[in-house]
């Protein structure tokens, strides 16, 4: 028997109206106000209500764009689903109120397709981006709006909104001397499973524990509970690290006028669960620690006789720049860009 | 003598990293705290603060693609400048904040640019971003944060919030029978400077009227007093056009179960303005009153026996579908779709 041909193409984003594609999606993000105590006014008219009931709202606003922030399909085969952006988005945006100490109240979402796209996708697309605000346990989270629009590239912008209850943010200025350096998350996975998808291994050879590496890079998991503790813990600065734990830090150093001197038998102990990947792709495992984001794990510093909060590890200590000495990271009291990656082999 | 060749390549922001980039945009923000009571925590952490005194925040998202929202040169010989589209770009998501009944506190930008943009062209975008908001009356609006990343196309993404400064909103839903209608603004202006920018009559040959008509295509004026103050005078129901009277009015007489009956003399009133461009392009000038999206205008309903605030001017009224009639927009009694234009040729 000849295999059938299948002969309906698939359903595109150009075969609808605007209207009609939101009437798919809208079911799917879970909107109403009965789950989001935070939404007063959801989508429908020209923009949202958002609670805020300490007098302020923190904000911030991310965009991802094909081939730029992720690609469609991967040296490896993998192709990224519709609801790998959707996680990623969210979770994205959710790590920048977290980095904060504070708790995310709602988002706006504006998605920008060229006309090819599957309407399935753009389905997925929702799936993902709710499944991770529920999954990362952003539960009073809201999706309060959006907008669809056409472009020759497939991009997506997240706007956010969260809350302090009342309590002060920690910025990534207040780090002291004699301070402890600690970390939530992890940091280097995303970065590893980046170099796995770009890699020849197809994924179906992959291990448990490589595959895992390459999920965290389509589905970043930032600590979400761990910002609003380490808040009330009294940290003194935090941020999350999203384009390294060595540039990342030299932000926070920057700001605070510090040093961040890192302990290298805690940065060791992070290398640990990337060996799997890096000795599969003959990689150094500790260029990952140092220079991977992505993982949008938090960095912050806290009281130095504090016993740290559930789920941060103390990686090293804040030091006042020497008079002649500029800010910045290093590692055993070294300049971190100074210290070769190889500097840790075993 | 020879012309001297200009051997110096414009500056793009492939030359420059995205720090080096931001502290040539920043500046021309005017986003000091000192400006903008609003603003609690400006650019430069994970996330911005801004005040939200009423316990509540107002929030909308809206992104421009180039060549879908908007050419970067036109048929006309015209080209859009980085100044168009940062005032632009302010303009459409301050009339969302407008079409509340509230006032904007601050927005974040995300920009979208290929690498060859010239630094130039940033900076124009900033300066009109920041223009359209002070110019446009947004004295309390902040550019709180924002991103810049590469793409292949350049884009643009807003988010907005603003305060009712404690009374309810104006949704779209609360037009009842008796309810005068009402415009505040313009409407067909924008069409009207879009089909001369799609013709062939070069700019410099435009009359006064004519410039004026492509300028408001380019530079939105949404009348920003006009939301508030229709709020506090009782307006019943609102929201801003964008896509069109009829469009937009549709979706007002949907979510109000109603519909609205505009008078054709009101409509004629409007089209005026347009005579020039109309006669120069053979135009209907009464299709761009009843389709044009883009000035921004508002459309709102208030109570029969109200005194109209200042701004608007009555243009139909609002009447109870008959059983067995749907809602929707009529013009002297007739369904407007079905309504030709020239219904209103003299």
């Amino acid at each position: 028997m000849p295999e059938r041909l299948n002969i309906t193409p698939p359903l595109t984003v150009a075969d609808l109206s605007e209207s009609q594609l939101l009437e798919r999606i809208f079911p799917r993000l879970h909107y109403g106000q009965e789950h989001n105590p935070s939404l007063i006014l959801g989508p429908g008219d020209d923009a949202a209500i958002v609670a805020a009931r300490d007098g302020r709202t923190v904000l911030s606003i991310d965009t991802q764009v094909t081939d730029q922030d992720f690609r469609l399909e991967w040296n490896n085969g993998y192709r990224t689903t519709g609801y790998d952006v959707g996680w990623k988005a969210a979770a994205q945006n959710l790590s920048d109120i977290n980095a904060m100490g504070a708790r995310a109240t709602s988002m706006v979402v504006s998605l920008t397709m060229p006309p090819e796209t599957r309407v399935a996708w753009v389905e997925d697309f929702a799936d993902g981006l709710s499944a991770g605000i529920r999954e990362l346990g952003a539960h009073d989270c809201a999706v309060a709006g959006g907008d669809l629009g056409r472009g020759r590239e497939l991009a997506v912008s997240v706007a956010i909104l969260g809350t302090l209850d009342g309590r002060a943010a920690v910025l990534r200025s207040g780090a002291r001397p004699g301070d402890t350096v600690a970390l939530a998350g992890t940091v280097g996975h995303a970065a590893a499973g980046l170099a796995l998808l770009e890699s020849a291994t197809p994924v179906e050879s992959l291990t448990r524990e490589q595959r895992a590496l390459l999920d965290l890079q389509c589905r970043p998991r930032p600590p979400l509970a761990a910002g609003p503790r380490a808040r009330d813990s009294g940290a003194t600065a935090m941020m999350d690290i999203s384009d390294g734990l060595v540039r990342d830090g030299a932000r926070m150093a920057s700001a605070s006028r510090a040093v961040l001197n890192l302990d290298p038998a805690a940065l060791k102990e992070l290398a640990v669960p990337l060996v799997p990947a890096a000795d599969l792709l003959g990689a150094d495992p500790m260029s990952w620690v140092l220079g991977g984001g992505e993982d949008h794990g938090l960095l912050a510093t806290f009281p130095p006789d504090l016993q740290l909060p559930a789920g941060f590890t103390a990686i090293g200590s804040v030091e006042a720049p020497a008079p002649t000495d500029s800010t910045g990271v290093k590692i055993a009291g070294r300049p971190a860009d100074t210290v070769g990656w190889d500097h840790f082999a075993d």
